[in-house]
């Protein structure tokens, strides 16, 4: 295992650390249990937003915390939910008043502990809303989930939901346009190779050297099938069908394009998709309005990409262009 | 070799048709030759600034190019200068009346193609200012590069002078203050692997599954020596001891650190290494007063990262923090 890292088992406290040191001017981080909030939360008046789930997906979730995305990430060992407790101090920090929308991926561990979180608040008077977020076409029931994976859509989705909740929109509000950006959105993805947990040591999967896997999840899981490395334009329209007939998107949508690195792949590859992609959408007379390239929802250094299309409205677009101030897209101070 | 790509020949112009199609409302792509330029080039009265190299640094130049960085970035095939033609268009394109600056790495090709283009400017009534960015420690001499390579400080650069460029400063005065951030900036890198050349086909070089090169040229150039891979700790005080010892870097400095990734590695261990950065400043008694932490100066997919420290002063602060506006730090429109 080649990693930048010392003690498999101090990778997350000492990112968190580096975090805390490199951005005290967005979020505080707090340690035992692990939880990252914007540095001037809780917000009067404003619904909280917390997000969470295991390390290892960096920016997400903790890179998305500051003005006008998350006000709290819960970040667990790498590919691990995050517990309870952390979810709860996490609620607790962010509490402004208005109540808390707690953004849930679709995995058996962080869906069931985000419950048990919203109980253990509801406990102490705060009102939490949950929204599951499961937009991942490749399969159904996986390792670690009943249903679909909640993968790309949530990092849109956080912005989003992010946006309205800074506007001071009450959190029934907040939630349905959360719930909105769920349905209207879904993803795939694919690996080139695999990843390696630190404290395992050791690859999650073997893929043969000149072979890929299209519908991978996140944490490594197995997707659809395996087969041979294609070319970019045979890889860009493998992802991008499934996911068009599934909404389905259909002529004269407008959709936000998300080509998504998984952490090894570099950026002039994720361009090169991005180019594929648009030649797909624009043949069905689909309309890419807003795109986002980049590595956002990682899986350690795998190598390879995925694509996630949400089919946009006015007030999304709206919400989409807010500003926002998060460690994951910071320039200068 | 398993990429994202199609045909390796094809890789750079496929990118920038990417880039073209994702992001019109910033910048102009032109091919044939291949240059980049902002939307709104020329700006009238503002001191044009040109960088550019061999393209598989990404998003180092294309994606600085927009409001409050650079006007043009001329991308070669990968790893490959690009030509005094393509820089001499983009030089035309960007020119406002005000001269151009021309930002260079240092590496042989790139240092007399530029000069080659800035002769030809010359001849058509353009004046033409260029600085050589020269900050990597590691090595005196190396392949490609008599002296030592131009790395991590030419991402500072670009958007110190940028901003200075952009409050309309004179020729003069951007290549001075551009100069200066070169000169106040040092660098050292290393990789866990190497990275694939797409015609190439195979890997640079081949470095053992146990070991790490030290000092590393960002097109996998030799470094200063191999050894066992050791810990994010070891590695940051091998990298950080030679940059802080050469300005020399001195108590009560206050620097802007940024810690790059190589384009294989996650942020997650990059936050890592600015934890082991910030102790090793802050025992010296610097105090880090800016950070940049992620992948902005890349080997294509290799894996490791780039320390590089920058002396700031109230000028270089003030330039630093001001707006920009550019595709690698895009969100939303």
């Amino acid at each position: 295992m080649k990693k930048l890292i010392n003690k498999p088992d101090d990778v997350v406290r000492e990112e968190l650390e580096g975090i805390q040191i490199a951005h005290p001017d967005m979020v505080k981080v707090f340690f035992d249990p692990n939880y990252i909030v914007r540095a001037d939360a809780p917000v009067e008046g404003k619904v909280g937003i917390v997000s969470g789930g295991g390390s290892g997906h960096e920016p997400l979730h903790g890179g998305f915390v500051g003005m006008g995305m998350l006000d709290a990430a819960c970040p667990g060992a790498v590919f691990t939910s995050p517990t309870p407790d952390q979810m709860l101090e996490a609620t607790k920090a962010v509490d402004g008043g208005a109540g808390v929308l707690h953004i849930v991926k679709n995995y058996t561990g962080d869906v069931l502990n985000f419950e048990m979180a919203a109980d253990l608040a509801a406990d102490e008077d705060i009102e939490v809303e949950a929204v599951v977020t499961n937009d991942d076409v490749a399969v159904q029931d996986s390792l670690y989930t009943a249903g679909r994976r909640g993968v790309g859509v949530t990092v849109l989705l956080e912005k989003i939901a992010g946006a309205a909740a800074e506007q001071k929109r009450p959190l029934k509000d907040v939630a349905e346009i959360a719930r909105r950006v769920n349905a209207q959105g879904r993803s795939m993805g694919m690996a080139l190779t695999s990843c390696t947990v630190p404290t395992a040591g050791k690859p999650t999967f073997d893929l043969p050297e000149d072979e890929m896997e299209i519908g991978i999840g996140i944490h490594g899981e197995p997707g659809r099938s395996r087969m041979k490395v294609k070319s970019a334009a045979e890889i860009t329209e493998m992802l991008a069908t499934p996911i068009l007939e599934d909404l389905p998107f259909e002529e004269s949508d407008e959709v936000l394009a998300f080509v998504n690195g998984m952490g090894g792949t570099p950026l002039i590859e994720l361009y090169i998709i991005y180019n594929e992609l648009s030649k797909i959408l624009d043949k069905r007379g689909i309309k890419i309005v807003r795109n986002l390239i980049g590595p956002y929802i990682t899986s350690l250094e795998m190598a390879g990409c995925s694509i996630t299309l949400l089919k946009m409205d006015e007030e999304l677009l709206h919400l989409w262009d807010a500003p926002v101030n998060v460690p994951a897209l910071r320039w200068g101070i």
